[in-house]
């Protein structure tokens, strides 16, 4: 029934034409991974006045898979015809009947929302909505209501083609991915990282994921949230790094020595920044996502993330930062992170009782000193 | 009528016992100070088996002021009354009748949840509901719906008292300001500067709010704009920080000598992430909070970003960074700033018509030393 999909983006339509064609290209080639990989046939996908176009005869699953590509704000299956009244008025009425159908109203509420985007048709905006509106009345029990509708029929014109469809489907927004650079995310394995993440892929960032080895079952864990992050991730190349820390039992041993468990946790973070950088380094990657939301576990002061920060000279970038527990967690429900998070991972031997709350820099320094015999790398200032 | 509020919160409630005790004397500190600055009269604010009680008789108006107080999830303004059953049973007949009128509704459905918090009274919480619930019945129209109710009546019973409730008000949760020490936060006159401060507030943190001087204009709207965030302040004592920049001029001249003005919006964030780190030296802040939304506009780039963090070895905060624009304007509109965001403000003649989209270090450490007749500090790694 539909043989077209209309994707609608939003900010970069703030941007100079320049900076916007790549953008469109970028979002474009996106569409077309999502698509491929999802093995969804379509014709072609062009740009047009503002708006994407797909042409597609699997319009329903395209609208499932195209909700997951950042960049695009809403979708609408829809039927493309030559743009001749007769034609527009058969095929709203055929949408709204089966739409009418779908919602099991007697008599909906509906009213006709035109649009001609280039002006080759005759009839003005309002015309057009008054004729399909009229045929819609003609031959359907319904009436027509501008501001309280159950059916919003959408007719747009361009080119000699008019576009028609009844559904909007709202999709997460953000920006393509690939026209923000690269950054590093930790996967931890639990519930905050890969929303950290998600959020920065969200923003049209290309996340390189690593993870720091605990064991084989939090190793599974990650693999298996990183899997669901790549169901967001069309336009991204990001396989999981696994970093094997070969340092670990030396620090446990040493802090244990100089009494100094307390800072276990907070030299873990530290190491795992210097690990994230190492492999930004490597693939140009501009910065390090972490899922720390402040005040929420002991290691997530000011004074812990400010020793942890040292580790690296990119920023690190914390979307959590500002959020409770509690909105983190809506979105890991949402992107299906959650039940995954739960799943049971490696114990680990070494968290200290009582953990530091307000580490000192000058006590990390100590014993950094004492573990590696050199001073840990600081910002100069 | 009511003469105590009932307050709820959350997140502390999962620390340990002394991390909690101390958690709760700072959310009663602030509600106290919340109060006395707002001019609401109250007896005595306690806290009691996992719940704050604000004895007043303005109850109404505590909790509007409440609202704005981080750390609390909800509010009921109630009724403490001793803990009998026929008091209870009055006392919630009178609630209903004003909420039924509040509605008007003919025949509300409605549900009666008790709660037995200490053991002292005879009845158990099932019990106390159906007792309630009866004597509604019997002397209002209305019926008894658990899982759809019109108005849900809450009796929470503890030592020998009854708090009787129809309302349950949401705030804005987070933690108590005061309790994750402090960070400076730049406020530039934007829409997007007061939403990252206020995101920190809420998560309990003291912000010193910096103001970079461009002109009167500005200034006058950032005062402005900072003098509502302080309505959610409360425990917090910053007042507006207006730094003068002497450079200024000696940066844009150079900047067009070497015709490098594409870096001028870049230097000027550098500058100014500069001056905060300053002020948070001074101030014993553990970093800086910034607006920044990735790839929003040019200076937003993570290429730039990396630039401006080298200026300070705190770390950066930047809660909307994983943000779409309209969910920033969403929360601006919330908390009362967006329209002063709108105010006009003094123009800036030195905004260059293509600031540079990605920022080199190598190549602003040469303008940098060719301004200053320094190097920049740059974190050492």
């Amino acid at each position: 029934m539909f043989n077209v999909v209309i994707v609608r983006y939003g900010e970069i339509g703030t941007k100079s034409r320049q900076t916007r064609r790549w953008f469109e290209s970028i979002l474009m080639n996106n569409i077309r991974e999502a698509l491929v990989s999802e093995g969804i046939g379509f014709k072609k996908v062009e740009a047009k006045h503002g708006r994407i176009l797909v042409k597609t005869n699997k319009a329903r699953d395209a609208v499932d898979v195209l909700g997951r590509v950042f960049g695009i704000v809403s979708l609408s299956p829809a039927m493309e015809v030559d743009a001749e009244l007769e034609k527009i008025n058969r095929t709203a009425l055929k949408l709204f009947r089966r739409k009418k159908r779908e919602l099991g109203l007697e008599r909906p509420r509906f009213r006709v929302t035109g649009r001609r985007i280039t002006k080759e048709f005759p009839l003005k905006s309002p015309e057009v909505q008054a004729k399909v509106g009229e045929y819609i009345l003609e031959n359907e029990e319904s009436e027509v209501n501008l501001h309280e509708y159950d059916i919003e029929i959408g007719v747009e014109l361009m080119e000699g083609k008019a576009y028609v469809f009844v559904d909007k489907i709202y999709a997460w927004g953000g920006l393509p991915i690939g026209t923000q650079g690269k950054v590093v995310a930790l996967l931890s394995g639990g519930i905050d990282s890969p929303v950290a993440a998600f959020l920065m892929m969200k923003r049209g960032v290309e996340v390189i994921p690593v993870h720091i080895y605990m064991g084989e079952k939090t190793l599974e864990k990650v693999r298996r949230i990183w899997n669901q992050l790549k169901k967001y991730n069309y336009g991204g190349k990001g396989e999981l790094i696994v970093v094997k820390p070969k340092e670990r039992e030396r620090i446990i041993e040493k802090l244990r020595e100089m009494k100094k468990e307390k800072y276990t946790c907070v030299f873990c973070k530290y190491m795992m920044v210097k690990h994230a950088d190492r492999v930004a380094r490597e693939f140009g990657a501009k910065g390090i996502v972490m899922g720390d939301s402040l005040g929420q576990v002991a290691s997530q002061t000011l004074e812990n993330m400010y020793i942890v920060s040292q580790a690296t000279d990119l920023p690190i970038y914390r979307p959590l930062i500002g959020m409770d527990k509690e909105e983190i967690v809506s979105i890991a429900k949402k992107i299906g992170t959650f039940e995954l998070s739960t799943l049971p991972e490696d114990e680990i031997p070494f968290i200290p009782k009582h953990p530091v709350i307000r580490g000192s820099w000058e006590e990390f320094r100590k014993i950094y000193k004492a573990v590696f015999g050199e001073e840990p790398r600081k910002r100069q200032c």
